[in-house]
């Protein structure tokens, strides 16, 4: 396993990637401020790995090689593994307080495990033997794989056929490998990984073959481009000075690009799926079944919210407030709600055919879908305990001005060890959840991430089993007697 | 075990109790058509445990005597076993619709199990092997144990010393036993039960010893009387003709008594508790944490709920609309949801220095919070897809006279299979669950069952680790930097 | 105009109606103790115009005659009008805690009022004279009118020409009238009523001519059957002793039933509609938008919940807990949400082409929407307030049996002037408001009558001038610029 | 009245002010592209009064002159003028999608119109004139005043004698004036004002009087320091180019600052409390109301964020899609709730004492209350309906270097008139609206702006004639009977 420090090195010693922020190409994106802080975040999961305390936690064995792998290349071997994987996103979360980027790649592994498998057994295909040889390489080297799902797909309401350019494609078939084209949105990590694994993004139909590619790629490949994403306060991170920066509320940060494949080349062993349309659909529900699951790192970043809401009533003089106390209650309540449904799709996860363990797809859809309300909620709450200060706050400057920190200091004091200072860094803390870098994860991602609310409705209905509760309204009512 | 006929004989064989409903003491409670009907729910625990199908479900291996026995006398021994505690409930919730009585003595069992173990440990005392052999008899005959705790508590804002009728206690300790007088408010399925467990109902301080009492002893012991409960549209099952009664809306029902207990003799070898008020609290919390995850029968609730819901769109005509199909999916989520907590304070409970297993307290007080909430919702829905026609329509008389069949044959039929008769009946049953008898149970008592919602609230924040939180958020901000 | 005791006598000297209740066809239906707790209520519109405190709220001048008038037989003439309509609905609310039925008919004569004098104008038809002829009538004999207007519908997938039964029709036109066949449901007050205004109940196209009638007949016209809806708890009001029952909650009721016209003759001076189908949807649309208006009722009704909360409270020794004082302020917070849109859809009305004065549909719709949600959650806030004695509480004979009432005063006492029975008295109307006669009105009848949800929210996206909003966001994003 | 192009000239003319942002203190606020983004909106209030269309709206006639004014100076004088106030400010809301930042000195004039002439009827003091004379001539100088009201507090349970720096007090009583010191926090458009109004920010007690003051000064007083505010994404307003920024989501802006009162004279006819204890507690609540009645704009911006996630839905092509239709009725129900009672606390309105007229004070607090919530939904459900891509899509610069430009074209373009690059500025408005610089307004100031959430809950429990409500509940349940 690499230490965290070996990551940032492995980064650099990628091909240069071209990535464009900011109007212009990035010499090296890894020295970046912004991208950095998101570095932060995802060179957690080494350190923690590293740390005693936590290396239960975070590292798992190798189901394929029997090794101590990182958690995050592992395939599950059981409910439990499951479980413990939640608790090392929950605990991931807790540390940074907003999304770490890794879990994208361990989904795509475990649901391509899965497909790639009955993919073989449908079609005497040999996608599963590839796919193996992929992870154990991925185990070994410790990579940051991105999984890539999510298409343009522009128009929504078109399918493929009437709008390609939407979704990515096969467009070359050669000696050795396959060419794709398109792109790939709303990819967190993209920039801090070493490998992207592209997969479908809808289930398709027998005439969309070429769109039917699953496959795995370095990060560096020849023709790929990298579209950073802007969040709400990010250039704070380039204000001066940038060791002390008061206004950024956090040293982590997330990371999302748009990924342009211009006709990329991708060799035959790292191709998993090419036209089999009809394990497309699977391959998506199963991916976002994990990935739904994953969503249990929100419930460790709600953690550092219900903290910073009892620690902002202290500073406040508000702490013994019967209604702050009631306030920071439901906060846990909501936050130990989603906790419940993530522990609970594991705990009833079940093996697969290809003999890793696939979470409750109902109650991982349930989970996900208290992920796209409760955290709204528990930020509406912060800000409620917080305080109108949270968004009149003026910046680090006037902190660091002597002409205005003399008043600051005296006016923005709180009780207990609610220096103005402190209150300060608090409440940057508190905008960055609610309003700021880290409100991208906590709340929009939340929304959207994995599928948005509307994708989850569609799969409770439909795991339901409506019949059989009809059938046992039918028997006490009496119907039929 | 006992076949549900022989449990229904068992009743009959007790000496006659003293039961009060209408006015009057019944002859005989068990023949009374209100009393049938929760007969018939409880009666259930049995049937099913007699049944192939269910058995599994049903029964467990016990841990005192290696002998298969119903669950319900169980003591729990694993995590996957609190889980199936759980989907023994959901099982019967979904079969009867309603509450079916036998919960509080299975979880009186698991945490005096605990507490008298505690108890001894601390005190030297030999309560707990009293307690064993008190559970190899229950066991052994298959009893239906009523678990009474809540006291009448009067004027809530006075302790005992001021208000001492409103607590149970002991007014004399005799040779062999002791002496208790008192009530138990809310006793669910009294009636329908072999033995009384008699508990404190809080934390006691140490000069309120003779409050701090627990014992069990026969339903029909010398000196008791039960106030039955009265519940909305409960006398419709009284109505003529009792076989046909199209009104009642289920033949299923539930059950609560006063129980009064006017100077009752206990003896001592079933005293489990004399005077150690400093386990008063711990038997309270771990008797509550138990019953609060037993709340899941409330999800098989649901799902009778559910499937009404469906049903009722089919024969409304309305199925099909995007917001009935929308509707039924949140009523999905929300019956999931409790169902997650549900299952994770399973899986994450521990097991105990008796050897018994506890569900985890906090995710437990999650789960009965979810349970004061979304049933409501899950109802308000049900109503909303019912229409109208559940609060408007004629009685069963109307629909036997042929004066009035005729008109409500011609324009109540709905679509499919939704005769005026079916629709009537499915009606009903919602009527059941939202506004009559059932909703006793799915309403009223999923809001006060094992505690009322503050209750949880002050657990829950107990149980938070709340300083944890705020040094997460501390480090974030890198607030002591 | 009648005095309350005027009103009595003038329902016995009707020709007997075609009551059903029971099985059997009644007697005298005003005699019937179920239906004289309808009557109760709806006496209350008469007897308080009677009284000088409420007269001003109560009575109205006429717009036709100049005479003062009880203000339900009004046509409004102003915004100011129209909110002192909510105001008497609000009061009559607090006085009865129920649905005292006389607005349907107010609501009916002020939507005909205008439809018919826009019939008139587009066909050249008579039909606004004959009306106001009849308002004047009814102004002076000081009716109360039922507006009937839902018909069966059956199976809501199928139009009028596959479902002819589904829909009231005019099945022969006869020298000096029309003769009517089919069926209203849900027709509050409809027993209690002098007259019945038949409205038709949805859109209809040009071929569905024979449904587009709207006409007004005696209650008492031959051919008419009434079957009357059953409640929850409704036979507690037949429970002897009929002058004391302590389980009734409340002596008031409302009154839902199924009217059945069998051929029944309308002289042509009432018929105000007679195959004008492109006015059907107009005098629905105005009548549900007056009608939805007319839920204010709902925020009286909302008063004496949150009254009943505030005083057990009290008696449970909780008044001064800071989670019942926050609940109580939530209860009166979502009552005066309601109240507010109630009162902005009066103030923001507007004077119709034929005079009279209509109520903001855009507002009355978002008023009537609120009411389909908050009386729900009031209900289970006063439940959680209320304590689970609520539903297990024994019934009106344990209290009179001397056996069981020395139990009962003394373990149901509670603080102050909390005595058991008035703890007792009080818990039934709580029962009475959320599970019981009264909940038929505050709650289902909140959710459907005036139209369910959905009918609200189509209603919302019609009125709602979304391309004005989009227009407004397009600005401020500068698209186009 | 001033044109907009004057109110701008008008605050270059004033004294330099000491307005410190980013560290220093700014040469020219006005010039500031953060600042001027704030004075575009406030702007509005001149441009629109020019503006034939919305004359009416704009201006009022003044009670104490005849002449006419903007509605921003005035006295209101009748509920209708209430009304068309509160339509006013949602007027400005859907023009600038932002706070506009005038209503504070309106509502502080009404306020002390009020209480003024309430002091001088108690105290015999001759404050209510000077007002008088003060209100006309910002009538006739149509000035922006900031109503300054809230303290630094610091530990809020604290009173003023153990934390007197963080109440704003008289230091020192002169011939002429007073001299004041302390600071107001959460000044909105202070810098952008010509005059700002002191007033207490709590109910005081005798002792506290030096405490008590409200006065009026330039705000180019000398002693002054203004310290801007910070807030998300504001910054972006600096980026170039800025003529043609993308990224900056809207043109317009809100304020707030902490202004520093450090030993600021204020002459004697300024001066309209000083030492009337009794009268701070009246004051504040009588702002309060006003203010939150003021509210009334975010329905305006609500507007804004309904028409921009009907545009998003048609961009994205989802705009047919059942749930979509949905969520948007929600957020427009939502929208118009608040409205709701915003305009039923104008209707109810009533004339004080002093001549002008105060809106209803429960409906208003209850108007506001909702406004700490529905906001928060409707930003919620916006987020649902514009899809992931408002948090992950790339910045202006990305959209302008060709290298980019081309990719984002092709991959982002949506339907209809979604071309890539209105899609980009749309997003870019709703990342506005819910994360960005009107999230400020929006979001958290909805919720803390004239007050937090509790006060209004305190406000309620006490307006709320609790007796009267209880007593209802006793009649009906014939307590006392």
């Amino acid at each position: 396993m690499m230490t965290g420090r070996e990551y940032r090195q492995s980064l650099r010693a990628r091909k240069p990637l071209k990535v464009f922020m900011g109007g212009e190409r990035l010499k090296d994106p890894t020295d970046h401020p912004i991208i950095a802080a998101s570095i932060n975040s995802i060179a957690l999961t080494y350190e923690l790995a590293e740390d005693p305390k936590y290396r239960d936690a975070m590292t798992a064995t190798s189901a394929l090689t029997g090794r101590t792998i990182n958690r995050f290349c592992h395939l599950h071997q059981s409910p439990e593994e499951l479980y413990r994987k939640c608790g090392m996103q929950r605990l991931l979360g807790q540390k940074c307080g907003t999304c770490f980027q890794r879990c994208v790649g361990m989904d795509a592994f475990n649901s391509a495990y899965i497909t790639t498998y009955e993919t073989d057994r449908k079609h005497g295909t040999d996608y599963h033997q590839r796919f193996v040889e992929y992870v154990k390489t991925a185990e070994a080297q410790d990579w940051v794989v991105d999984g890539a799902m999510t298409d343009p797909k522009q128009d929504r309401s078109l399918r493929p056929d009437r709008a390609p350019d939407a979704y990515l494609r096969v467009v070359e078939r050669r000696e050795g490998g396959v060419v794709i084209r398109g792109a790939k949105m709303h990819q967190t990590g993209a920039v801090n990984s070493h490998q992207i694994m592209v997969m479908p993004t809808i289930a398709l139909k027998p005439e969309e073959r070429d769109f039917a590619v699953c496959c795995a790629l370095p990060a560096d490949s020849p023709g790929i481009t990298y579209i950073y994403g802007r969040q709400p306060c990010d250039t704070r991170l380039l204000e001066d000075p940038p060791g002390a920066n008061l206004d950024i509320g956090s040293p982590y940060g997330g990371q999302e690009c748009i990924i342009v494949f211009d006709d990329v080349f991708v060799p035959r062993e790292r191709v998993f799926m090419d036209g089999e349309t009809d394990f497309s659909g699977r391959l998506v529900e199963t991916f976002a079944g994990y990935h739904r699951s994953s969503y249990a790192c929100k419930t460790g970043v709600g953690d550092v919210a219900i903290g910073a809401a009892a620690l902002i009533a202290e500073y406040n003089g508000t702490a013994g407030a019967a209604h702050v106390r009631d306030k920071i209650v439901e906060m846990i309540h909501l936050n130990e709600t989603i906790w419940s449904s993530c522990v609970a799709c594991c705990y009833k996860g079940a093996r697969t055919p290809a003999g890793n363990y696939l979470i409750d797809l109902l109650l991982a859809n349930v989970a996900k879908q208290n992920v796209t309300r409760f955290p709204y909620e528990i930020a509406r709450l912060l800000q409620d305990i917080a305080g109108g200060l949270l968004v009149t706050m003026p910046g680090a400057g006037e902190f660091r001005n002597p002409a205005t920190r003399k008043y600051l200091e005296l006016y923005l004091k709180g009780a207990g060890d609610g220096s103005a200072e402190n209150r300060f860094k608090l409440l940057r803390l508190i905008e960055n959840l609610t309003l700021g870098r880290a409100a991208v994860g906590y709340l929009t991602e939340s929304m959207h991430g994995a599928g948005s609310p509307q994708a989850q409705r569609i799969m409770i209905a439909r795991l339901a089993e409506l019949d059989k509760k009809k059938e046992m309204a039918r028997r006490i009512a009496r119907i039929g007697d």
